[in-house]
């Protein structure tokens, strides 16, 4: 396995410019590559280039019935601005596997422009676990996202001309819930009117944009199981309320069929590879607030059926996305993880546990202590779920041996395995001793997973079992409005649903300054959300962001062609 | 030559939708024809599935010294409902040229998301004149669109971005020019306010969106001569003034890096085939009235080093088209046309003459003299720039002789050469006497041709000249907005440009009714626009429209999938 690895002393130094270590990597043919290794033949694959190409969705299919390898979930600690390396964990979890002879893949979320032009840069791994080509998948990919702002687009569009004609509809222009999207972080869009000007230029109103990222269609891409269910899930996107407060589908206004039109492509898995030339699908990147944050069930099911081994990741830390991830994306698609990695890293637990991001360069083993806290309580709400983690620790070069003596004794209390990873550094070596630790887990056999709540609970107990599950919650307190709604919406049919707890990624609590391990708060709901098309509610708790804004300095400033045409400024 | 072409028996019978025949037509693997057709390696193209690709920026490069050869414009008469069918014409000549044993060449435009959902359909020929994958060309194609909505997008946030924090710049906001666009027909984003919601949530302003082919980046991506050249006049465009009136550019907010590289892939021609596997170049689509409606230099010159001849079309009638392409295209990029086919149609000349659209069935050789004014005046208004067309008289089943003895007539008297095309039912075989006319004209040697105007002539005597020898108007009356920003944009250095005249295409004056050949009109310039990344100033005369609105029952209710996952309703 893996004999077609480049040499890592091939590459720049550890600490290089991800782009830089990106660039000097040498890539496979990917149509090889995928015959090689996944036994995927060439007419099965869509190329965009040489390094990346879509497969199709009819080979997909023709795997329904081909046996199915086990899945390995990669979850985190609670987000902080030092960083966690979730998804260079996955990649480099990949490499691991393969180098210890295990046919495996990995299946990450699409980066989205916005970010990478705003404070984030690039979103493909780091140092030497990175996907590659890096450049394309950080800028328009193979045109995923532009094809759901144009469906999300065109979907407005029918809707104001559906106004501005007559409105046989007998739309509640006050009760449009469809808002447009564009993929670029553009704050002077948030609130907007439109349809100024005179009679000719469409009917006045107030609306807004949001990120792509959060437009319901990237969530419904990623839930479909193939072009059927995504036409299907499409048309019960519910957009306004008649002026009898009946909903309003895509389906009404005839809409979805253009829709799915414009989707059928981006429904196709996209492949790529590892610096250490091993597969990744990436593919879809639903925000892991407004939805659910993980790659598509269509990449995450094809991926099963061609390999032993998958590594998966999910969005923010454990408590809102693995419970995501469990209890929308497991729930709808039958999926189960047969193991979960979970990463922490000796500086967000300092961080954690109250050192500020200036002072994490000093050991500091008591703040890693208390920080561990958040650690002990992601561990054992995963053990709610059925689930023994494995800890990953992601290496910096600053840890010190007394730090990481501490996290090992707190896993070792919990009886959770914690292994160091530098694939950071290392590549897919530096990651062995995880992939084996993942490996004997699976050997064993997988866990019962327990899903948090049943179909059939009522929407409010659905959001206070993961208040109290999850987020230790002493109490839940539903406003007015979103009481409304909830009622509404399990008038309407929508009660079996689950739910999709909107909230900030940086505590348990909804006060993101509240780090550690804080319980007995409150969670206040103040608003329900109906995703009809992805199949969920959001519970909106507190401000939640659907356009972020840029910086005083955007990340763009610095991004340019340098003489030879080679982009710079991508971090 | 073309040996490989399809029998035309094989195709479904003329009148089927354009959908069916093009999907009933094979194609060859876009990486072979390249190699046998136009001598290209492999390596230098990149493949988007297996019939489109992107042509190298380095390997173009590398054919600079390679012999050129010979291009040919076709336009044609005023537009009418009726269609004249000049992309039809456009690809069934390279046919017929490729039949006859010349190496040819088209290269097209792209279409346009927007009115595919409107009202027009697809656009990339008919019948079997068509280019090839249909389906993928009229909807994302290889991205380009989609990279310069997300360019323009870009620079939008950078400045409202700027103004948030502090406006370094000292922007004033009601002196912003830069709007954003989508590519969508949404009437309702004409005219928006931005920037409400309170403080946080960006500085209030009017605004609005146009439709992508609008973009000042459209236009641009289409003059560009390489990266460097893209780069530099992304930095020159002018997005607002100052409080003290001196323009704040691109470069000014740092944002033409980012723009260049979000842009570098689209920069890249599309190389695809035809029904009869001859290669065509599809690439770029700015309007033909706010921008000069051509595809990009970068196909046009790339086509000229791969091939003996290089059918090419510009948008709208000739006084529009035809007197952009040379007066901006041509004058930007040194191209000079060596034969120039002007097209008509019997049912357009009839609509020219006075006939309602519901009466073309009826032969009516004396509506066709009438509307022959039309034909007329083109043919003189191209003899002008010193070309003698060849009339290329795409046939309609219900054509009578009578009516084509008319035109044949009228050609004779103005020394223009008249030849039949069938190409539209029979494929190249039906251009071949177009084919043969054209090669028997390029073989007589060029024409010199004759730009209108010289660059150092003052910008309202660009506008006169036009305005006298094309559209034969008596006088020229520019509203007091529009001499005062001619003189600023003079001042400021641009007097140099040529001018782009945004008018209706439906008749040479102002007033679209006015059909045949009105003359003694007064041309009203009620403002000008200075592109100074494109290069030219748009001296808008009436009302024009830089975003599309929807019918009552857009083409877009009607497309979808079928139950095996093909799309329908694509006309």
């Amino acid at each position: 396995m893996a004999l077609d690895t480049v040499m890592v002393e091939e590459l720049p130094p550890p600490g290089s410019p991800d782009i830089e270590i990106a660039r000097a990597a040498s890539m496979r043919p990917i149509i090889d590559l995928a015959q090689d290794r996944l036994d995927i033949p060439a007419e099965a694959l869509v190329p965009y280039g040489h390094h990346k190409a879509k497969l199709s969705l009819d080979y997909i299919a023709s795997k329904a019935d081909a046996p199915k390898g086990k899945l390995v979930l990669v979850t985190a600690v609670t987000p902080t601005p030092a960083g966690e390396g979730k998804t260079t964990t996955s990649v480099g979890l990949n490499d691991g596997l393969n180098r210890i002879g295990l046919s495996a893949m990995v299946c990450l979320r699409e980066p989205s422009l916005g970010p990478c032009f705003g404070m984030k840069g690039g979103a493909a791994g780091g140092g030497r676990a990175q996907v590659l080509p890096m450049e394309d998948i950080n800028l328009h990919f193979n045109g995923d996202f532009h094809a759901i702002t144009a469906a999300h687009s065109l979907l407005a569009a029918i809707l104001d001309n559906h106004l501005q004609w007559g409105n046989e509809q007998n739309i509640d222009p006050r009760r449009i819930v469809w808002r447009r999207v564009v993929d670029m972080n553009d704050r002077a869009l948030r609130n907007i009117n439109v349809g100024l000007g005179g009679v000719a230029h469409g009917v006045p109103r107030e609306t807004g944009f949001d990120i792509t990222v959060a437009s319901e269609i990237m969530a419904i891409l990623c839930l479909s199981t193939d072009i059927a269910d995504l036409q299907r899930r499409l048309g019960n996107i519910i957009v306004a309320r008649r002026h009898d407060k009946t909903a309003v589908t895509a389906r009404d206004l005839e809409a979805d069929g253009a829709m799915a039109v414009l989707l059928k492509d981006a429904l196709q898995p996209n492949l790529v590879q590892s610096i250490e030339h091993n597969p990744a699908f990436i593919h879809g990147g639903p925000f892991a607030n407004i939805a659910h944050g993980c790659n598509s069930v269509m990449a995450t099911k094809a991926a099963l059926s061609l390999c032993d081994v998958v590594v998966t990741e999910a969005g923010f830390g454990a408590d809102l996305g693995a419970e995501k991830f469990l209890d929308i994306k497991c729930r709808q698609s039958g999926l189960r993880p047969d193991a979960v990695v979970l990463v922490a890293t000796i500086r967000a637990l300092k961080m954690q546990g109250g050192v500020a991001k200036a002072e994490l360069g000093t050991s500091d083993p008591a703040a890693v202590e208390r920080g561990a806290m958040n650690l002990r309580r992601h561990i054992e709400n995963l053990q709610k779920f059925g689930i023994s983690p494995i800890v990953a620790l992601n290496h910096f070069v600053l840890d010190s041996d007394e730090e990481i003596a501490v996290v090992m004794q707190v896993c070792n209390e919990l009886g959770a395995r914690c292994t160091i990873a530098k694939h950071w550094a290392e590549g897919g070596e530096g990651a062995e001793d995880l992939a084996s630790a993942v490996k004997e887990q699976l050997e064993q056999g997988s866990p019962e997973i327990k899903l948090l709540y049943e179909d059939d609970a009522p929407l409010t107990e659905k959001v206070e079992t993961v208040a109290r599950e999850i987020y230790r919650a002493a109490d839940v307190s539903f406003s007015a409005a979103a009481l409304r709604s909830i009622k509404e919406f399990t008038k309407l049919g929508y009660g079996h649903l689950p739910v999709c707890i909107a909230k900030t990624q940086y505590s348990f609590s909804t006060d993101p300054a509240a780090v550690g391990a804080p319980e007995g708060h409150t969670l206040e709901v103040r608003e329900a959300r109906l995703s009809a098309g992805a199949g969920f509610v959001v519970m909106v708790c507190g401000d939640i962001m659907t356009m972020p804004g840029l910086p005083k300095r955007p990340a763009a400033l610095d991004i340019g062609l340098n003489d030879d045409g080679d982009i710079v400024g991508l971090a």
